[in-house]
C-alpha cells in the first residue's frame, strides 16, 4: 500500500537520490559513511525490503522472461497449460521475476517474437513449452546464447541437450494406468491414442512424440500378458477431439476391450460418454490424461501432470542460471519428473467405475 | 527469423547508427536528406516494418501492460478468464503490446505489484479483473493517474465510473436463459446462485455483485409469471461447487422445479449429474453460465460470455488511451455487452435434453 517504503520513499525522507539509496545497499563502498549510517538506520526502522528495482540495478538484469501463450485446443487439454503458467507466474513472482506473455501463429512468429521482445522489453530469458524433434526455437535460442528452460524434453534419442529442460514421464503414467487395470483383472486393455503424425492436439506440429511416449507405457505394461497381434487390435489412433474418443471406444470394444487408457481427457470423456450409453449400469473404466478439470467433473480417473512441481523445478533453473554466482557451474538440468494416476470411482451420482 | 531486417540490422547495411534509422523513421526532420533517401530505398527494398522498438523510441512508452493472474478455484470456472487471457494477450500484440502477467494472493498484494512494476518496468498500465464495489485497486491507480481499463464494471448504482470499463450483461443472459425455459411450458424453473456475499466463487473478496445480476435476471424473467412466495421457494444459494450444485437441484426438485438456471458452469454440471442420477431416460433442462469446455463436453447448456469481443473492446480503448493523438477526447468508455445463449441437446451419446 501507499505506506510500504520504496526506494523513492526513502529518498525523500533522507533528501538523497534513489541512486545512493541504491548504491547503500548494492555498492556501500560508494556512498560516505555518514550517509550510509544514515541510510541503514533509516531502512531497519522502516523495514524496507529491497525489491527488483534495487536487484535490478545491482545485476542489470530485468527479471522478465517471456513465455508464449498457446491456444487452447477444445478448452479441456488446454487446461493443464493453463495451470502451469499460473503456477510458473507465481514462483517467478515470488523470486521477483515477471512473465511477459505473448501469442504468435506459429513458430516463425514466435521465433520473431524473441527477436523483438530481446530487443524492445530487455527480457531475460524465455520459457519454452510444447518441444518437438529438431526444434528451431531451441536452436534460434542456443545460437544467441539467450537463457532459456524448456518444460518438454527435446526428444532426442538419449534426451541429450545442451540447454536444461524439465518434462513430466508420461509413458510412466500410462504404465502405471495400465498396471493398475491389469491389477483389476483386466487383460484387454485398449488405448486410445493419437494418429502417427498427422492430426495431433490442436494441430499443431508437436504432438507425435508426446503421443507415441503415452501409447508406449501401456504398449510396455501390457506385452507381457498378449500376443503382438493382440497388442494391434486394441491400439486406436485418431485426432484428439472428444467425438473421435467415442468413435475409437466403440472400435476397440469391438476387438474386444474390457477397459480403456486415452493419451487424453478429451478422448477419455468421449469414450467413457460412449461407453455410459452402452453399458449404462456398469460402464467399463476409462482412464485419461492430464487430469483436467473436466475429469474431476465428471468421475473420471486420469494421469496428472505435476505442472506445479514441473514450474518450481524450472523457476530452481532459472534462479540459478541468472542469479546464481558467476563461479556456479551452470551444466544444463534434464528432470523427467513422475506423474500420478488419480483414481475415481464416480464422486458424482453417475459413477464410471474405474475397476470395470 | 534471422533474415527479418530489424533497426539494428538496417542500421549496419547503411554504416549509421540505429538512432539514425529510428530519427528517419520517426523524426525525418533531425535527418540529413541524403541519409533519409538512403534509409528509405533501404526500408522499401528490405520490406522493413517499425516494431515495437522504434515506436518506443518515438512514443517513450514501453506498450508493456501488466495483468493479475488469478487462481482459478475449481478449474472449471476459472476457464473463462483463462480464454479472455489468451484473446486480451493476442490483441495486444497484434498492436504491438505486450502482457505482464504477475500472481499474487489478494488486493493489497496486487497494488503492491502495481507500485512495483511501475517502478521497475515501466508499464504503461493495467488490465483489472474482478471488480467489486469501493475497489481500493481502481482507486489507487486512479490517484496516481495510471490508465487501466477493467473487465468488469465498478459496480455503482449507476454504472457511472471515473475510468473505462467492459463488462458482460450477466442479467441479460439468465433472463434469455430462463425466458428460452418459458418459450418450452416450463414456469416452475428454479435458479441455482450463489449465497448471500459469503462462500463466493473462489473465496475471492468479488463475486456477490456478479451472482446477484445473475440472479435477478432470472427473477425479472420469471416474476410476470409467478407470486413473489413462489419465486422465493425456487431461489437456492449455494457455495459455487459441483456437489452444491448437485444439493441444491435435489433441494429445488422438492420444491416444484422442473427446469434449472444455474449461476456458473460448476454447479450446472453438479445439477445436471445429479437429475441425470433422478431422471436417467429424460433429465430436466439445466443451463449453466460461461459456456466452460465442461459443459460442451458434457453436452450442457450454458450462457456464455463473449470474452474475445470484450478483449477486442478493451484493446481498442486502451490504443486510444495510450496512442491516440493528444487532442483526442479521451472520456471514460463504459461498455456492457451481450451474452449468448448456447443451446445443446446433448452431443455426446447420453443427451441432456434443454427442453425438459
Amino acid at each position: 500500500m501507499g505506506s510500504r517504503p520504496t526506494l523513492a520513499s526513502l529518498a525523500g525522507q533522507l533528501g538523497v537520490s534513489r541512486q545512493t539509496i541504491s548504491n547503500a545497499i548494492n555498492a556501500p563502498e560508494r556512498v560516505s559513511p555518514p550517509t550510509l549510517e544514515r541510510v541503514k538506520e533509516l531502512i531497519a526502522a522502516s523495514g524496507y525490503r529491497p525489491n527488483s528495482a534495487a536487484r535490478q540495478l545491482r545485476t542489470r538484469r530485468s527479471r522478465n522472461l517471456g513465455y508464449r501463450l498457446f491456444p487452447s485446443a477444445d478448452g479441456i487439454n488446454g487446461a493443464v497449460m493453463d495451470r502451469f503458467l499460473h503456477a510458473l507466474t507465481e514462483r517467478l513472482y515470488e523470486h521477483g521475476y515477471r512473465v511477459t506473455v505473448f501469442a504468435v501463429p506459429n513458430d516463425d512468429a514466435e521465433i520473431e517474437a524473441y527477436e523483438e521482445l530481446l530487443e524492445t522489453a530487455d527480457l531475460d530469458g524465455f520459457i519454452l513449452a510444447d518441444t518437438r524433434p529438431d526444434d528451431p526455437r531451441t536452436s534460434w535460442l542456443l545460437d544467441r546464447g539467450v537463457p532459456f528452460v524448456t518444460f518438454g524434453r527435446p526428444w532426442t534419442a538419449d534426451r541429450s541437450s545442451p540447454h536444461s529442460w524439465v518434462d513430466v514421464d508420461g509413458r510412466a503414467g500410462t504404465a502405471e494406468a495400465t498396471n493398475y487395470l491389469l491389477s483389476q483383472g483386466h487383460r484387454q486393455i485398449g488405448f486410445v491414442g493419437w494418429p502417427e503424425g498427422k492430426d495431433l492436439p490442436g494441430g499443431r506440429p508437436a504432438g507425435y512424440e508426446l503421443g507415441r511416449d503415452r501409447m508406449e507405457g501401456w504398449k510396455g505394461a501390457l506385452s507381457p500378458h498378449l500376443e503382438p497381434r493382440e497388442l494391434e487390435r486394441l491400439f486406436v489412433g485418431v485426432p484428439d477431439r472428444i467425438r473421435d474418443g467415442a468413435a475409437a471406444a466403440l472400435t476397440l470394444l469391438g476387438n474386444g476391450a474390457t477397459a480403456f487408457v486415452c493419451a487424453s481427457d478429451s478422448l477419455a470423456l468421449g469414450a467413457s460418454e460412449q461407453l455410459r450409453a452402452v453399458f449404462p449400469d456398469k460402464p467399463p473404466a476409462v482412464i485419461g490424461f492430464d487430469d483436467t478439470p473436466v475429469a474431476a467433473a465428471v468421475g473420471m480417473s486420469s494421469v496428472s501432470q505435476p505442472v506445479e512441481w514441473v514450474a518450481e523445478e524450472i523457476v530452481g533453473i532459472i534462479r540459478t542460471t541468472l542469479d546464481g554466482p558467476a563461479t556456479q557451474t551452470k551444466a544444463p538440468q534434464h528432470l523427467l519428473l513422475p506423474p500420478r494416476l488419480v483414481l475415481r470411482d464416480g464422486g458424482g451420482p453417475l459413477a464410471t467405475t474405474p475397476a470395470g
